[in-house]
């Protein structure tokens, strides 16, 4: 059976996602939907982006995934399907699928080409949804769109390095549920630069010397829980998604605060990483 | 397989809705249920009215619609079941349905009177259930209640036209997640009193002479992408669902501002069209 | 056909819960998800034991309910898989089923031991949906754990009585949609408590003599609707769980107000019953 997911900026409460819902079971009886999420903020495609790069692959090959930010189509705003690492994408090209592609090579991209067909205020439910039960049936994308070979890139998505390659400047691309703040810097990319110096992340005026694999790494379990100051605490970890992300430990942005709220960081907002050289910190930080 | 929607205000946190999904499957191992909103705000039957009037019809016909707003019984709140244009609708007779009823008479409606069966504080998990799934399963609504030919009016949900026409007062009776505000006045309903003439849109110190089809109407693309101006700007269009509705071009509430932000608009605010005679503007416009 | 639900503090916006049902559908194309709640506040132990204790009976024997609050392993949190009330239940050994289970007896504990197979920065999708999946397969509770007898207990979720059993000093333990207050003092507990004597509920400078079973109850339906004053009210409750509420007649915490916001009242806020000596209240409350 067919899974088709959804992730859109339509919000909890409005009747977009209900509806989209129901047209693609008044097309496809048997198909399975997933929302991915509905919250993203309005007409973010960065968020859009991280959101949808984080999910997909916990999904079977085949799906489908249905990415309703910014759709309504223009002259410099066009339909796309691609296929990519055995999924299938439906969005508009807009940078949505940036992120995503340039970590991994689709395999097809086309600009859909059936609106001379459908006229729609409703792209989402009147194309991405005709598109979505098409590839569900087992059709090509062919059919649906005529093969380009690039998209519409983003800007701001991977980090800068210095030419001495002593600095990493990175900057927010998400902030979580837990208030959470994510940086485009992944592991792989730090370590590649990193080559085993020590280093030191700074996000405004917050310092820290230690990337950590889980929050929980900055308790100390030998004092006694009654004892302990930890919540609240800053640090930075590897997120679960594999991204540099500065954090506080069992936060909450309306209790405890968050790394949003207590840093004050926000979408764009730079965090940078400097190496030591000689695996010493470099003079700047002495 | 049949297809049970929910559309209530329970709320994102709370156990009901996933309380009524387990009773729903407890009863019906095989259906569908599908959310289409449980964020409507808490007794608001506009906005309900409004959200089950532009989902319902992109299901499949058949589809059994639970609408658990205001659905505590008493005296002045009965439960009714609904079929109109082959769709099923069980929610209280408070109103919600008078606005689909409006536009579409109903083939059925049925006073459900079950509950000398059942004691419940919870109706919508305890009766609206049992509807649902003895519809689900081919039962007919006289089982469950007995035949009324009226429901419940709502007031105020439709726009109002002074005497020689020149003039359509409507109101707000939605804000959706991007702050757009939805009037009461429908493109059928608006083109019935235009004939053809020019006119003038207003709401508070707003004034439109354009009502559009699609929100990028108003970019001019002949302008370079980086010397456009055109987020947060105000617009009128005819929406999805055929409403009348004050926009802003790529809004967010959070950020560049809304129509309902930046104009300070607000359910059940007023916003009226003026037209011309003679196809030119009248008097106290010029 | 299996049903795992989810209940977390994941929110609405991000990828976890989108990629916790990918992962589910990875391993049981045919399995059915169902979304308790995802907005639990962050790291909220009792919110999440309420939901899931209200929640989980609607669902059918069998179901597998997977609770996603504050999982990071660690040497002080463990994971647990219960069976209790022909229910299975997957999560932290943080107190979260510490209100279920005083109520009903576990028939099985486990403390998950498969982690030495699988390293995870995100245990709901790598731990807990292995585990799920197990179940859902007909697979044992001690395939995958090791019986435990006892969980973690919660502090301060049964109500306080004094020596002359007088008053009952209960406490707030979840603000639900609507702004209601709900207590930790249920319906049987009370009753054990009142043997027919009259009381008075005081919370913060607010008191009720009564308790009623509907919110409508404090209408008076023979007064004309348009002269009523009765949305804005406070009165007192047994909810559909049970449990006593400190309520709001048709309340909205953004518009006329609610229990919480026009009470005061917030979590872990005090709630207390006093008891009339020989039926008559007593010499405090004269």
């Amino acid at each position: 059976m067919a899974i088709i997911t959804l992730t859109t900026d339509f919000g909890e409460k409005d009747h977009f996602a209900g509806a989209t819902k129901g047209a693609i079971y008044s097309e496809l009886p048997d198909v399975k939907i997933v929302d991915i999420s509905h919250s993203v903020s309005p007409f973010n495609i960065l968020e859009a982006g991280y959101i949808i790069q984080n999910a997909y692959n916990s999904f079977p090959k085949g799906t489908i995934h249905i990415i309703g930010i910014d759709s309504e189509i223009n002259e410099e705003n066009k339909h796309i399907a691609i296929k990519l690492d055995d999924h299938f994408f439906i969005c508009a090209n807009n940078g949505i699928m940036s992120m995503i592609c340039s970590e991994i090579a689709p395999e097809k991209i086309v600009e859909i080409n059936i609106h001379d067909k459908i006229q729609s205020s409703f792209p989402v439910l009147d194309i991405f949804v005709k598109v979505a039960c098409h590839i569900a049936r087992g059709g090509t994308l062919e059919v649906i769109g005529k093969t380009i070979s690039e998209i519409k890139p983003i800007k701001n998505i991977t980090p800068f390095v210095n030419d001495d390659k002593t600095q990493i400047i990175g900057s927010v691309i998400y902030v979580d549920n837990y208030g959470n703040v994510v940086t485009n810097i992944t592991r792989s990319f730090f370590e590649s630069i990193q080559k085993g110096r020590t280093f030191e992340v700074s996000a405004r005026n917050n310092k820290f010397k230690k990337i950590h694999n889980r929050y929980s790494d900055i308790v100390n379990f030998e004092i006694p829980e009654e004892k302990r100051h930890d919540e609240g605490r800053g640090l930075v970890v590897f997120n679960s998604g594999g991204f540099l992300e500065i954090a506080v430990y069992k936060s909450n942005s309306a209790t405890v605060g968050s790394a949003s709220t207590l840093m004050g960081l926000s979408l764009m907002d730079a965090v940078s990483v400097s190496f030591s050289t000689d695996s010493i910190l470099p003079k700047s930080l002495e």
